[in-house]
Formats: structure tokens, C-alpha cells, sequence
């Protein structure tokens, strides 16, 4: 039996109703009541399922079919949302492994190894201001103590939200699922890749990662009027070397690197003030070190130039450094060759967003498949995929899945 | 006898007094009650100098030695101030008029013409919005129904606070003062030309006029991750461009020309989102028409091809385009030549803020002289011209009265 989209249907209209905050719009923050009852569901379509339900520590749900004795073979993503999020983002995903599961059950084309479904837990960052929590702690990358302490803006620590909010006493549960054989996450886009190159699905090979900094611009607020061209330290002029030289950089690189700068502020304000002091925000990322290094090692370059030739005294402060993710050739190569097998046609392509597959390539073969997001959108309630896509993404992983008899 | 340092200095004191809002700060805003009082506190010394005193229909107040019968000579600046402003701008250009006057009839050398002093109302712009209101309204710029009806924060109009605050019943008053026969500002320079030439007094011989723009960059916000560099439409580095091509433009036009733009707004503001809409304010001054028409004609341009280029809608909105104003030639060669008979080094210099001689020089042949700003700072109690420096202005101006025996 191949998927079926009805059942696909259901399950995304159930996870809809958690948090549901608009005709479109879902609010399931990490570890609230409405993830705690999420999260209760799922593990009720997982026990439907007969499969056997494991919870971490972290409170990362872990459910595999038969018998859980070898490592496992992993698909899932999240069900935490964003604050007036969409319906699709990290849901399709959990539905999808859960869905690939019940047709692997039905056709009887089981993998030699157990396969099982996961949802991580806190995947986005609007509760603690840091994202992909489960699974960053899953691979050890955070701290245990650390992990707990996080406070969100009510103060209510990461360690507290899951013991009182989601009603997990892990304190004792186990640190990890043990070795697994590999993960595969389906997730939306969230951009327009595969619309423009029309493509149905598109498989992740690199997951690029943020670099980001401040830069505080330390220019001379002056009299627009008194001060001549060449006696000012304009804050603004400096920036915007700053803002469109690092545009340049990465255009020079090409598509392995985007790179973005904003503007938090600006001061004084007046229209007959030469503006002063300027504070800039700049994202890079990219899929290889080398491109990204490229990249920043010029915006210093620049900087230092900028900073010199104005005399104005430019600081960068860093904010995070992130590596990017090259996912695992046989598993990416298996996502391709389900495509090839069901004659769907896909883009082989990368992530620029972040996920918790970045963290689980750590410690487990991984790749990612993604299905079209209208528009480019996400976390935003416009955010939208039709079934059709989402049940030929499904079908790809069930393929990839099956290759593994 | 020559100008006494010892009168300007008491008369300074005493103006300082009326709106004293810190050590060196003065907020005394156009006809509130410390205008009122200051204003009461100018005519009685120009009454004690035996002065005939006017006040026209716009509360402007000029104060004639002898008989004024023919067109007079007349020096003078303003009163009034922004808030939190310091003891100079404005207060030295009456109190050396003053001054000048009374070194005059010491020594005799009474000009040819009658010789006053003039107080202009609401000069600054922070109560009504609107710079040099009393000078406008006397060279007939503003239509006198229109200032009267201009209204506050608090909604009192120029009117009611001409009549209600500062005790003025002008509707039957003149209009005018009749013809002038010439008029000399003196003023501190709100800027370090003075400074950086290392002369102590400096001849304008031009007045600069802003020329002001709202640019509204109407970018797309998209995600700074999942945007390839080639489709985005990034409103920030639009708007960069435009802000380095109006430095470039300016900086090739030289000194006759300042630019300077600022950011009102950058919507939305997130490290990893592409700024889309872009709010910039333009400023551009000049003293040559043709200048000014080369910067702001270029700046049009600019927009044009950066929008074609990247393309993004942008929309140039005018504030105001007012016109340089070229001063009297005879009138600043007459201070020139006061400053050569002194023996005091001078300046040819231009101003490119505004000032009530900006207007008057509508209608009489006017010219003005420029004294020393600390640091260029004005609009700030930190604001300083030494008693020595106005006193060597008073000098210049007093000669300059003299010319006209």
C-alpha cells in the first residue's frame, strides 16, 4: 500500500488544534500546555502504531516499531511552533514518518534495522531564545545543567517547563535513545528554491549555519549644514560602505553564501543631524567553511579599511559561529535514488535555516528531504503546503526507507 | 571710545536670565512668558539708549537713534531659542547692535542714516515647526493670515501667542518698517570654519538653504537565510547606495555643497530577516544654485538607476527646496573693510544654516558676520563664544556702521 494522504490529512488537522490561534494559525510553544497535549497525541498515533515509546531526558519523544534492541533507523522533526505560526513547519515531518511507518506496516517492506519516529523537543527559539534544544542536547553539544537552567522571559527555566508544564519527571530517564542508524527529516522549505527551479521535493546535502555579529560604528553626530564633506565622521556613510561591501563579498562567492546586514539603530535621528553612532546586524551563511570564512574574513578586511580610511572607529562584536553541516552522502544518496525509483523529479539542494538534523549528523548518518513552501513562507499563518506535496515527500521517504531491507 | 566688553558682558548676563533652565542653559521658546520677558528687558535698554521703538504687526521690534524719518540702518538677530539651548545663538547678534550703538553716539560718528537695532520673533523652529517666522512675515513671505494661524504642540497659534502671551495687541499695527536702508546680523557661526582657518571673525557672503527629501525604499522583506543574493530586493543595500552615491555627488561639487542623509525607519528589523522598507531623510545645502542643481539632480538620477537596477520602487518625496541666498556685495565689503582697518583677520566664509538675514535680504541690502563657536557646537548649553571674540565682532560691526558717514 503506498501513503495515504487521507491519513496524512487527519493527523495534520489534529496538530492543528493545539495551540490553534487563528483559521490558519497555531501557537504551540516548547513545553506549554498546548506542546504537552501535542506531544500526548503523538505518543497516542505512535502506541495505535504498536510502537514502542521512548522519552530522553530532554523530553525528545523517540517511538520505534518492533523490537528495540539494535540501533534504529530514525525519522521525525518537531511539533513545537512559533508564536502565530503556520500549521506546516516541523509537523509535516512527525506525520510523515508516522505515516511512512504504517505504510512500511501495510506492504510489509520493513527495513533489517528497527525504524522509529522522533519529535524533538523545543526545536524553535521564541521560548528560551536559543533553538534546536533537544537535539543540540541529544548530541551533546549543550550541557545537561546549562540546558535546564535556561530561563524563558517568565522565568521559567527549561528543566521547570518540563517537569510542570509537561509533566515529564526525567531526571533519572535516559540521556539518549542509544546508537541510531540513521535520520532522515522531512521538513517545508521555508524558502522559494523549489518553486523557482519546479521541483516537487528537494534533497539536503549541507545545512549552512549563522555566522553573526554587531558592529557598532562609532562616527560624530554634526551640524548637517556647518560640517563640510570632508571634516565629517559620518556613522551612516561608513555603515553603509559596511552594507553594501558585504553584499559584494558574497555575491563574489556565489550561492554557497548569503549574507544580510541590518540596521538596529541609528543615532541622532533628524533630517539636519549628521547621524553619529550606527549599530549593525550581519547574518552569514553558507554550506562550505571556506566560503563562509571568504566571506567574513573580507567584511573585516572591510571594516578595518573603512574604520581607517574615515577614521572612525568600527567594533565587530561576535555573536555566534556556527559550522555548517555536510549531511551523509549514502543518506543523501538514498533520498535520490527513492526520487529516481518513483520517477519524481527533485533539486538537490541545501538548507540556510537551521534543524535539528544539523545536530543529530553529529552522532547519526543524517539527511533531509524538503517539500515547496507557497511563496517562500514560513512562521508566519500563510505558510502553507498542499497534500499533494506532502504525501509525495512521504512517499520519498517511505522509498528511502525501504532501502534499507 | 571703542566697544565696551564690560556692557556686553552685563547685557549677555542679564539675557541669560529669562528662561535659565541649567549653569549655561536657556529654554526660551518664541512669545512664551521668558520671551516676553526678555523681549521687555531689550526695549528698556534701547529706550535707556534714547531709541525709538516699533514693534510691527509680526512682534518683530527694531529700536532707531535719532530721527526716523528716513530709511534706517539696522543690525540685530533673535531672542528667542530652542529648548535647552545655550546663552549665545541669536542673544550676541542684539546684544553687539546694542553695543554698537552706544559706541557710536561715544564717539560721535553717527552714520548718515537713521542706526537701530531689531529683535526678529520666532527665529527657531521648536514651537511652530517653522524657522525665522517674524523675518518671513516682514520681507512678505508668509502670508500673514497663514503665520497667525500656525499652531503649537498645545494648539496656541502665533496669534494668540503674540496677543494672549506676549501681551500684543499688533492687529492694527504696521505692517513693516518701511524701507531699510541696509541690515548687518551678527551671529555665532554654529560651526569650525572659524576655528580651522584660526581667524577670529568671518564675512558670510552666502547663505545656504536646505534642499530636503523623504526617500521611501519599498523593498521585500524575506528570510536572510533561505534568499539567494540574486533574488533578493533588499531595501537596506538600495538604500546604502543611495546614501554613498549622495556623498560621492556632493564631494565632486566641493565645498559650495554639503549633503547628508539619514534613516528614519528600516522595517522589519531582525538579524535574519532582509530589511525591506527603507525611510531615508535628504539633506542637501548649497550657496550656488547651480551646485545645489547638480547634487540633487544627480541624486535623482541615482534613484532612478538604482531602482531600474535592483528593482525596487523608490519615491522621492519633497520637504522644501528653498534658494540660496547670494548677500549684498557692498555690504560685505563693507565689513571686509572694517575687518582691514582693524587689523582683524577674517574669513570669506558662507553660511549654511539659516538666519533671519536669509530673508530680510529681500527687501534691504544685508550682509552678516560670522563669530566663533566652541567645538562648532550651538543648540546646547556647551555652547561658548568668548566675550573677547564678541566684543572683536562688535568692533567689526561698529566700523562697518561707520562706513555709512
Amino acid at each position: 500500500m503506498p501513503v495515504q494522504p487521507a491519513r496524512i490529512e487527519r493527523d495534520l488537522n489534529a496538530f492543528a488544534q493545539f495551540g490553534r490561534s487563528g483559521p490558519t494559525a497555531v501557537t504551540r510553544l516548547a513545553l506549554t500546555p498546548e506542546d504537552r497535549a501535542a506531544r500526548a497525541h503523538f505518543i497516542e498515533l505512535c502506541r495505535a502504531e504498536g510502537l514502542e515509546v521512548r522519552i530522553d531526558r530532554f523530553g525528545n519523544i523517540a517511538a520505534v516499531l518492533g523490537e528495540w534492541d539494535r540501533p534504529a533507523l530514525l525519522m521525525g522533526s518537531h511539533l513545537d511552533s512559533v508564536p502565530n505560526a503556520g500549521r506546516f513547519d516541523g509537523v509535516v515531518g512527525v506525520v510523515a514518518a508516522l505515516e511512512v511507518i504504517r505504510a512500511l506496516k501495510e506492504d510489509g517492506q520493513l527495513p533489517r534495522v528497527p525504524v522509529g519516529v522522533v519529535n524533538f523537543t523545543s526545536e524553535e527559539s521564541s521560548r528560551w531564545g536559543r533553538a534546536t534544544l533537544g537535539s543540540k542536547a541529544l548530541a551533546g553539544v549543550i550541557p545537561e545543567d546549562e540546558l535546564m537552567a535556561y530561563a524563558d522571559r517568565d522565568g521559567i527555566t527549561f528543566g521547570q517547563a518540563l517537569q510542570e508544564n509537561a509533566g515529564y519527571d526525567l531526571v533519572d530517564g535516559p540521556r539518549d535513545f542509544g546508537p541510531i542508524a540513521g535520520f532522515f527529516e522531512m521538513h517545508i522549505e521555508q524558502g522559494p528554491e523549489l518553486l523557482y527551479a519546479e521541483k516537487p521535493v528537494g534533497v539536503v546535502s549541507h545545512i549552512a549555519a549563522p555566522s553573526r555579529y554587531k558592529v557598532f560604528v562609532k562616527g560624530t553626530a554634526a551640524h548637517s549644514g556647518a560640517t563640510l564633506m570632508g571634516r565629517r565622521k559620518d556613522g551612516l556613510v561608513a555603515a553603509s560602505e559596511l552594507v553594501l561591501g558585504l553584499e559584494r563579498l558574497a555575491k563574489e562567492v556565489g550561492d554557497a553564501v548569503v549574507a544580510t546586514a541590518t540596521i538596529f539603530s541609528v543615532k541622532p535621528v533628524s533630517i539636519n543631524v549628521i547621524p553619529g553612532e550606527v549599530e549593525l546586524g550581519v547574518d552569514i551563511r553558507g554550506i562550505e567553511k571556506e566560503s563562509i570564512g571568504r566571506v567574513t574574513d573580507g567584511f573585516r578586511k572591510l571594516v578595518a579599511d573603512v574604520s581607517a580610511r574615515r577614521g572612525i572607529e568600527i567594533e565587530i562584536e561576535t555573536l555566534s559561529e556556527e559550522a555548517p553541516v555536510t549531511l551523509d552522502a549514502g543518506m543523501v544518496e538514498r533520498l535520490c535514488q527513492a526520487c529516481e525509483q518513483k520517477g519524481i523529479p527533485y533539486l538537490r539542494t541545501v538548507s540556510r535555516a537551521g534543524h535539528d538534523a544539523m545536530y543529530v549528523a553529529r552522532i547519526a548518518p543524517t539527511a533531509m528531504l524538503f517539500v515547496p513552501s507557497k511563496d517562500g513562507l514560513s512562521h508566519n499563518p500563510a505558510e502553507f503546503t498542499s497534500l499533494e506535496e506532502i504525501a509525495l515527500g512521504t512517499e520519498v521517504l517511505a522509498e528511502a526507507v525501504r532501502s534499507f531491507r
